[in-house]
């Protein structure tokens, strides 16, 4: 106990009193992130206002032994950001700050702790657009958004987080503090540092600072909500859409998701007829009027293909803003929609043109081994990206249900595997998933894995236990 | 030389009597690449069939501590490739299929070996496009592209190869083969090993198999030639472009370059007066007619105001493909025109905001130290990237003028450091530059650097003595 107040003290010496929370309440609510299966049981939560301190709080856990767990917007899905085990919290609340903005470059350098939607504004009010954005960008910081590269519902046309990472201040598990590549759009000097923190889980270092590219608006942008009875048909829909036009995005769920959603909403049923699939898709039409003409006779012409062929028997394409974002309702509130319902969710991803057959592979599983499960499909289908949740049957007990889908997990997680695919698409690994790697990283990338962790962080006291198995 | 024996019959076991080269007429023209400050001396040329046989070899070369050296299309300019000390060349050559191709992923499986010229029109013969594009395109490989992660003219608007690269298969330094991310586009399942080989220039491992990622081909491209007489307006015109453009290039040169260009070719002079500068630009003008009516109105808006500014003195519109491809010209022909005046080139980057300055400060240090040395300047502005190349003065021995531009090298790469550049923004660092990465890698990154290394390629015998200094 001693030795815990003296380590209290040092830290408070580093963040000063006010920003070292001890009170159980701080503690359970930063201790955790939106995974609801551990029990936080952290040390205390520091608050530290800029890089240096992070550095200060860095060494000082090294000399003491001290594991670390960073903390953002505290929004991931596979426990990335929980500390379980008396662990210090590093909160990244206090940088918050969008410290420059270079407008011949169309760069931010932005502090960790800077809020995604808080970013995204920024950039509107300069004219331009960062384009990562998932549901969860309200309350997720850039810094969590590095470490897990996160993805969301433009990836399609934008890519990944990854892709906007122009640099990055990183204060390693050795307490060393790199800058990495400044903001240059070239640099062919070996190893690119950067790309090893991206996706790292913050288990190498903890990103304080990033330097992120922005991009012009979409103009224009217009959305077609589809019914599209057979799976199998979806890729289909997608080549006669992307032949014509770019589309932005290529989303996907299942009649059962809409029917959750409709269920708690006043939304209307979009189709006379409930159909088994929905495909809502979206593209770039400039304003520019002859343009736009342009853009959506190529719309309409996918849109009578995919009718003729039976492959769409019903569709909508948006007339305004309001009616856009009208048809993204149906898409977005499916995860609030079913939460009553305790979903067990998987977050796998295999390539585009497998996701048919990996579909009803895996409907087969999970329906075979557990009949009475409610099965809920969406997701990012244009980059392979499926969300599979499974509802809890009501008279179900909730740990017996839960013992029960991380039994049928393995068998889906086989299947991805046979497909080729990846156990977590976008919500990385963490504390959740980190014994079924194995499935889709082999025992020689793992070894190496665990080898560049013992690099970056000789003396594992970055967000230890996470990530790797 | 018994020992030698043994090792060269044991690499003709692997690949095949055939396929083992040892004639000095062989060692010499494996043993470099466009670098011509190195004197090969390799022991032997194998050509592996497959990744088998490259896997055989690094298995063979660790038990043997044989230092082995890959070889593609030797088009390098920093001796990345070079053999000068009884290595092994590994030549993948014999490996150039394109061994797959699906449409609706839109993606290639290809062997290392593959020129990028052939994947460029293998793409365009499905309807799509590979958009890496250099000088060297005809000779340089995947493999090669991918270890330099090469850049070239189109990285303002299609980026580097890394975007490009899906999956790779790699064989580690320690014989193992490591098939990374297969296709997918998320993948969220920690460290990114593919990244780490990207750029690392056959120091970790050889990339025997790559996933490249395919797009849309671009629509009615235009090209505007543009004299602009103060490098410091630059950046406004590029501002003033970008406004209703999308841009895909930006380059520029200057009048010394074309002047160089000129007196070797039957090139017409491009406009009435010779200009200080000139920007070369392009942008995509879709062939509806109504569409391309809008762009070709938004390019004359951006010239008139760049000519009122007084920013551009004249400038041409590219009104057919023919014309669009003579505007090239005088941009492509700068490096051939100046080969007879042994050019000591510096390829270096800033962030694309600083480049007028950073031209400015550079030209006064190197005009200060040898005043009677000529400059040409030419680069991928757009993306910051700058190539310096030095004319050796006639009456100057070749070796003086080398050493004299060494010596003023340090002082160029003291300025790419005042200005946060790179020392290399696209030629890699090879043997070359390895003595320079100081400048813009610090010390810890350097470190770190070595640790990937041992940790990659154990018995450094993988390109040992490239980037690393």
């Amino acid at each position: 106990m001693a030795a815990t107040d003296r380590v209290l003290k040092a830290i408070q010496a580093i963040v000063g009193a006010k920003h070292l929370l001890t009170d159980e309440d701080a503690r359970v609510r930063y201790g955790q992130d939106w995974t609801r299966f551990f029990i936080p049981a952290p040390l205390a939560v520091a608050m530290p206002a800029d890089t240096a301190q992070v550095q200060a709080l860095v060494k000082l856990a090294r000399n003491e032994g001290l594991a670390l767990v960073p903390s953002g917007g505290r929004t991931g899905l596979s426990g990335g950001a929980v500390a379980q085990g008396g662990e210090l919290l590093v909160s990244f609340d206090r940088m918050d700050a969008i410290k420059s903005f270079n407008p011949v470059d169309r760069t931010v350098v932005a502090e960790a702790g800077v809020i995604t939607r808080n970013l995204q504004a920024f950039a509107e009010g300069k004219g331009l657009f960062y384009p990562v954005d998932f549901a969860s960008s309200g309350s997720s910081q850039l810094g969590g958004n590095i470490a897990t590269n996160a993805g969301g519902i433009k990836v399609l046309r934008y890519g990944l987080t990854r892709d906007w990472v122009a640099g990055l201040k990183v204060v390693t598990g050795a307490g060393e503090l790199l800058d990495l590549n400044g903001a240059l759009v070239k640099n062919a000097t070996g190893y690119d540092l950067r790309h090893i923190f991206i996706g790292s889980e913050g288990t190498l270092g903890f990103v304080t600072e990033a330097t992120l590219r922005l991009t012009q608006p979409p103009k224009g942008l217009t959305a077609a909500l589809l019914a599209v009875p057979q799976m199998t048909d979806v890729t289909s829909v997608l080549l006669a859409f992307r032949a014509g036009l770019v589309l932005s995005a290529f989303e996907f769920f299942s009649g059962k998701a809409l029917g959750h959603v409709l269920a708690g909403s006043d939304l209307p049923e979009p189709f006379a007829a409930r159909s088994d699939y929905y495909v809502l898709l979206e593209f770039e039409a400039p304003d520019c009027l002859s343009q736009k003409a342009g853009i959506q006779e190529a719309a309409e012409a996918a849109f009578a293909e995919c009718l003729a062929e039976g492959w769409v028997t019903d569709g909508l394409l948006s007339q305004s803003e309001q009616q856009r974002a009208n048809f993204w309702q149906y898409r977005e509130r499916i995860s609030e929609a079913i939460t009553a319902y305790t979903p067990y969710k998987n977050d796998v991803a295999v390539v585009p043109s497998a996701v048919p057959g990996f579909l009803q592979a895996v409907d087969k599983v999970v329906t075979q081994a557990y009949p009475d499960f409610e099965l809920v499909w969406f997701g990012h289908i244009g980059d392979g990206n499926l969300h599979l949740n499974i509802l809890k049957p009501a008279a179900l007990d909730a740990s017996q249900f839960k013992q029960q889908c991380e039994a049928v997990s393995e068998k889906v997680m086989q299947v991805v595997k046979v497909f080729g695919g990846s156990i977590s698409a976008e919500h990385g690994v963490g504390l959740l998933k980190k014994h079924q790697l194995h499935f889709t990283r082999s025992a020689a990338e793992i070894a190496l894995m665990r080898s560049l962790k013992q690099v970056f962080d000789p003396d594992n006291i970055m967000n230890p236990g996470k990530l790797l198995p």
